[in-house]
């Protein structure tokens, strides 16, 4: 499945100000970059850095002014399907231990705080892929998905309680459960196939059955049509953008069209990996 | 039904220091005290007040040294019972104006952070006496009780997620759970019947067919042997010591019994109100 | 002095609703109002409540529809002014009983956790009014006034750190510090000659010399021209208005005047004292 | 300079457990291991792991039963000590990229939480090694150290307000300031020579004048004695024992000792770096 997406971001610097992208897309063998382009219109220098965990950031100083960045990309995307009766959760005793990081609790990803509630609501369950499943419809039964009504402080302990949010609250609340429960899981942004309006999105990852498969508490858009751009151990890691100075944004414009036709991205409740990812 | 009751408190104070209880009887027409007797050893003045909800509050001033506090009481309870299916929620167009501060969020119980918490567990139920008992059903299922879990900080909005707490912290969130409703809920203190080890008891009142009626989400005894008494809006109103001081508490005695043979307190159904309350 | 103020409030309502105002003035020998209408407009009843402090309830329930408020009042002010320097603090020993409340935590003003930071802060101060002039300096030159910073949800114990905020955390944060160091505090809602842009304003009391002075660490108008409304633990007490139903808020309009030419409320660092108050 | 320590952990296990320990030293040029021992008594099995941050786990699948972990080494430490007076902040824009993570809040330094604050305090001073210090002294005077009065939830937002806690929230706080103000900080653990009681211990490092600082706010030990274990952004990533299972700490015993005679770690205002650490 092939995809067509990009962003354009209009800035007003009212002095010189570093600003740290983390917009451009995964490049791996199951999101593959077949072709991408990042400009930037204004006074300024970028330098770029890609992470261990395949994240690419760049740092774009510039002068006061006007700043726009235009990133576009062709991406393949293959992701992998299974059954999610086979897959099984994972004893600390078997994790990898590079895996354990996930396991710990985030500055959004209040784990240790949640231990008794996802004790209480989940502790019962059968430990395997279907447990994070009704995390995940727990989160959709039972926090309403509102525009604006969260910050960049709202952290999972209070999503549990408050029970309001938008994408990123709603996948740091089920990031937190399954840590609670000692599922490892991390926090992943993207550009979402079908997101109406069209803006970057948050889900997450939990690791079963030795891989990390993709679940999306929102339910807006199908799993299959998110495509990879930042992965972490919550929103805090893989800001879409980190703003140094009197930064005000201005525009935002955001992109993503299916190339593939007749197979676009659809509802499925098959288990979706990106197994290749570390 | 009469019971027998007491504590006696010793304290070192390690200079001169002053000390407020709220460890007295209510006394009114349901609950009638029969006699009593406040007795203290050391080197101290007393004071005594008696709040407009019938709260009655001693201050000690004390020297150096050692302080015993020795209370002991006959009362003569007279609780109403009532079938619970005839009472009803008064809506905020109909509640006396005087019962408005029971609705508001206080201290401990920050109604206000738990308002889509309690509509989306209780928003869809009967708002009836079955609305209360479904709200302290919820907190007996998912609150685990754990003696020393929990600290003076301790307050609902915690409480609804860390799941785990004391007679206070129930009781806390039984009346942040009403509140959140629309519900006036207040916090009651007292002396319990049947309490295994003896101790102060917490408990609540939430406003319901235009009386006060009594709840208990611990389960920890009959209803029906709580002698009140304190009544607040929260354990900050109605602390049984507070402290001024470098006092520490050395030993701590309590005790009811009930001295209506064959009429000892049952657990019940029935609603129970002590109607006659402010 | 002499003033002639109100407001109108306009609301829509889209269904049968109930409001609840706390704005008519608070009325005593210090106080003492000349004249005052409060009309309504739109399909609605409306009952009156005064509680125990002279705080003067409205319940209006409403149609769905258009509402507006209107008051007005003429009111004749006296506040007491006392040079500073005789005005100590109360120790606890020594405190009339029914001001203890004043003392405990409240749903804003979460003194039990500022413990440590008032002592470190202003613990080594005289116990005197300059102590809590010197509470109100360290507010502030320590915290931000930015309007629409805060929330109704914010309190004492995070503007302490997040150091910003309107004038009810400014008197929130006061009055916790207060309490925080055995100093007997509340809140208090008015009208403020002077304020720019008109709007209700809060600040708060503290218990010094057995009599309540006030202060307003906001420094935005001179403390003679603030004419109560409402008195409280904190803002949950006095909240201007408690809306239970569809409202919105479509428009506010306040305004104060001075009617004694020539003696315009002035800056004055003499403490300032409604005695007469409870 | 040379130590040779170690620790004895033994644990009661109830039922099959798994307990991963991050508690032998950091392998590397300024800090070299001469020799080493890990010893394990009890039914169990041992799996090793070195992050790329040099952290060394090991994880313990052991059968219920009694678990002794019995750790040794000689090390010899070569910190770089240099005149603070030279050492600048390094800008946003200059930062190297892998740096950056350290900048984010993490779930023990709500940076994001604290940015007023830390402006407020220590926005004025001179961006180099000497803002760092003040933030070391201010906690230092303003934070009391008090053995068990925080736990495994209290954060660097709590401490600032709290003002009490031991080692890890002195360094959290440290932290939480320094990334409030853009300079990157992480969380160290390690042996500390000289410290009383025997215990691990934690502090922190700022990265200034691209290398990495070490900071102890609270004074308890010379900062050359400091002899490391696991680097991360806060005690979430270096816990000394993350349990699984059903199990008991019985016994802990752990010792520095100096075997470089004449040359023991002393106090010192050069700032202290270990500048071959990734």
């Amino acid at each position: 499945m092939k995809f067509n997406l990009g962003c354009n971001l209009t800035y007003s610097l009212s002095a010189e100000s570093t600003l740290i992208f983390n917009i451009a897309l995964c490049n791996n063998r199951v999101q593959h970059i077949l072709h991408e382009d990042l400009g930037i219109q204004g006074d300024a220098t970028v330098d770029h850095y890609t992470s261990s965990m395949g994240n690419r950031y760049s740092r774009i100083n510039a002068a006061a002014g006007s700043l726009t960045l235009s990133y576009e990309a062709s991406v393949e995307l293959n992701a992998i399907e299974k059954p999610p009766q086979s897959i099984t959760e994972v004893p600390p005793a078997e994790l990898p231990l590079e895996v354990l990081p996930y396991l710990y609790p985030s500055r959004y990803c209040e784990s240790d705080r949640l231990l008794r509630f996802a004790q209480t609501e989940f502790g019962e369950l059968v430990p395997d892929y279907s447990r994070v499943t009704a995390i995940c419809n727990w989160i959709y039964e039972n926090v309403t998905y509102l525009s604006g009504s969260t910050d960049t402080q709202t952290s999972a302990f209070g999503t549990a309680t408050e029970r309001v949010g938008v994408c990123r609250d709603f996948a740091h609340l089920g990031i937190a459960f399954c840590r609670a429960l000692n599922i490892p899981a991390r926090f992943v942004t993207g550009y979402a196939y079908g997101l109406q309006p069209p803006d970057f999105h948050a889900y997450f990852e939990a690791y079963l059955g030795h891989a990390w498969y993709l679940f999306d508490p929102t339910r807006l858009v199908p799993r299959t049509g998110l495509i990879r751009i930042g992965t972490g151990r919550d929103a805090a890691d893989v800001s879409f953008a980190t703003l140094f100075g009197p930064v005000m944004m201005e525009e935002m414009k955001l992109w993503v069209d299916c190339i593939s036709p007749g197979e676009e991205p659809q509802a499925t409740d098959e288990a979706i990996a990106f197994v290749e990812l570390p």
